[in-house]
């Protein structure tokens, strides 16, 4: 069943999903109420310690409640004191809502741990093809022109676990959480190397990190006159040493690790230098003996974050579906949700501001009736690029690589209200 | 001097200011290298310590760098230990970029302390004129549909230092550091309201904090029927407990204590309840024995953040004028720039997005000559309101009162290039 002009508070999917019109014309009262949301007043609101006595002073700099210390990033321990700093730290997204993730829980993929950059000794260097290599202070580039634009930052690897043969029980940090997505500032790469005085041979630039890895990669010319910030702040402040202080690039839209930590050096090349993070690793693997290399960006993609594994429902009534979609191609044009595993769907409401290559918040209203359910999203950008099924994406570059996984994702709900992986 | 239509490179304003087109067109090159911002490279770039030893492992709550200890608020120490927490902590406004303020950096002004309050016993009633007095548990409030806006908070007294009768030594902190701007997110009021049945005799209501001042203001219902939130999470976490952990309500645009933290209890009134919060503070006094009451949008405004008193500039050359701009009325539709105390206007770059009731990053590029210089901007909003100068302001107001003060500021830089407040 699937009503195309549903009034406020009627199905406009299988399964409840509701008419996102209830957002707007208030239908929603009674259903809360009925599914005891609130409850009257019948005593004396408590008036707690807190109120009895004078609350705490002022902070430097302030921290998270302590009530609030489960929401923390998770990395598994490393297998040796050696490989620290190996791996990854994800986002748990399923505990945050809007568009902006925050600094302290932004993921982090490292390739050799988190360097201790002093930031009066570390220099960004332009050299190569130019007609002048260049060197630059951290001071010097605070003193260039700013740009600041919010933006997604996605691993190339998120989402890799549902390769596996068989839907594993991870939740949304598990699986989808090597994302977040902040407000960047910085000076535009292009004002750096046209000052620098780019060869007309030149065609591509290898950026290099000053962490012990000196992790690298090759990147399009092209896309460094477009669009690539060479960053100083993220969400107001100075970069994070996890994101890459004290310069990160910011390249808007491709794979995560291009968008190169502790940046210090940038070579003007003719070609790709194949540099080992672009050959063993970032390249991708398909379903025959062949691989594509230099896809960089991510493609349209959605998760739903709550509900989600570990937040169970508390009985039958009304639920907000709440979830992120984004594409490294364009702007998010639509969501379209399901309940019943893919049969129906129904538009998502969008959160505005809607900014190409960011977070966008979507969320649609659910009467679950306390029956099982599968719970999905699908993202459309303005490009016209759709989120595949598993068995699309399945058929075209098959299961092998464990780079830029995005097809429609899925939690089954069960009659107690759990919500687990499933491949539907 | 002022030239109308410069072209890029050319000055748009008397005393070094250039074409914002400048930022577009690239002509910055030839003189951010005239300036000496980078440096001709000459040696083998340095490898440091850093990069020869596997970096630190993960963390679940990320910090800034250890470089960065200075960037942090400013809270006088209180006269005696009981009074701690009575006062303000004040955002380094001049040390940030963009239009977002981190969490642990976002201003407070608190009337009896920051209370440590239990997500799991705290409540929030809505009582009253209404036809069914309601109570929420923080887990309910969180199961209701969310809307996210970034909006800027202003503490109704910030600025007060520019009615003193000499300008005070005092830098962007010090005198404009009440204010910040973050993605809130959470339950429209208006959506508890309709649940709880709002009787027709209901004007007003009375917002109570779960402080030990019991912190409270009457707010027209009218305005919570709008676009109040009543917010669980700033930057995609849970609220701070500094701003208002575990409900914080946001008011968009209106005077910082009115976007109540810790709220505990909303009362529907016919009129407002004169509390001690809005009869003996937040109450503008007129220069004469007059006052205002119940003012409550924040005036259009702006502040240079960059530079400002404390960032030197090092000798003559390019320098960016960087700034934020808001109106607690509408969207910021221009900013003006000057470096001749306001003789000359060229109008600066604003950074998208511009949002209602949320601040706008403005740019101007500056040629410095080395000379004396008086920069002033000047924000208007949508609504046409324009920012007054300092004796309009004074020749309407008075400059008895302490809140709502919103004339151009002005930063005098000398032949040093240090910058001080003043009156001008």
């Amino acid at each position: 069943m699937v009503n195309k002009n549903p009034e406020p508070g009627d199905p406009a999917a299988g399964n409840g999903i509701l008419s996102r019109r209830i957002f707007l014309e208030g239908a929603l009262v009674a259903g809360a109420t009925g599914a005891g949301l609130s409850s009257v007043l019948a005593e004396p609101l408590t008036v707690h310690r807190w109120m009895k006595e004078p609350g705490a002073g002022f902070a430097g700099y302030g921290q998270p409640s302590r009530f609030e210390s489960k929401v923390a990033r998770f990395a598994p321990p490393p297998p040796n004191p050696a490989t620290q700093g190996v791996g990854a730290a994800r986002t748990p997204l399923h505990l945050l809502e809007g568009m902006i993730t925050p600094s302290g829980l932004h993921f982090e993929r490292s390739h050799s741990g988190i360097p201790d950059i002093d930031p009066d000794q570390h220099r960004l260097v332009i050299h190569g093809l130019v007609k002048r290599p260049l060197v630059f202070t951290v001071e010097a580039l605070a003193r260039y022109p700013m740009q600041s634009r919010i933006a997604f930052i996605e691993c190339a690897g998120n989402s890799q676990a549902l390769n596996a043969p068989q839907a594993q029980p991870l939740d949304v940090l598990g699986i989808h959480g090597l994302l977040g997505c902040q407000e960047w500032t910085g000076v535009r790469l292009s004002t750096l190397l046209d000052e620098a005085g780019v060869e007309p041979s030149a065609r591509w630039l290898i950026a290099e990190g000053a962490d012990s890895a000196a992790m690298s990669r090759s990147i399009p010319l092209a896309k460094a006159m477009d669009d690539a910030l060479v960053c100083l702040y993220q969400n107001g402040e100075r970069v994070r040493p996890s994101n890459g202080y004290p310069v990160r690039l910011l390249l808007p839209g491709f794979e995560g690790n291009m968008n190169l930590k502790w940046l210090r050096r940038i070579k003007l090349t003719t070609g790709p230098a194949m540099t080992k993070d672009e050959t063993s690793k970032y390249t991708i693997l398909l379903r025959d003996e062949k691989a594509w290399q230099f896809i960089f960006p991510m493609e349209v993609k959605s998760v739903i974050t709550r509900p989600s594994p570990g937040l169970a429902l508390k009985g039958p009534g009304f639920y907000e579906i709440s979830g992120i979609a984004w594409s490294g191609n364009g702007s998010i044009r639509q969501v379209d949700v399901s309940a019943d595993g893919g049969k129906s769907w129904a538009p998502a409401a969008l959160q505005g501001p809607i900014l190409p290559k960011a977070s966008v918040r979507f969320r649609a209203p659910w009467q679950w009736n306390g029956g099982p359910a599968i719970l999905q999203s699908r993202a459309t950008d303005d490009t016209g690029m759709v989120q595949p099924t598993r068995a699309a994406f399945a058929a075209e570059r098959g299961l092998r690589g464990v780079y830029h996984y995005n097809a429609i994702a899925s939690w089954r709900i069960d009659e107690k209200g759990e919500a687990t992986n499933v491949y539907a």
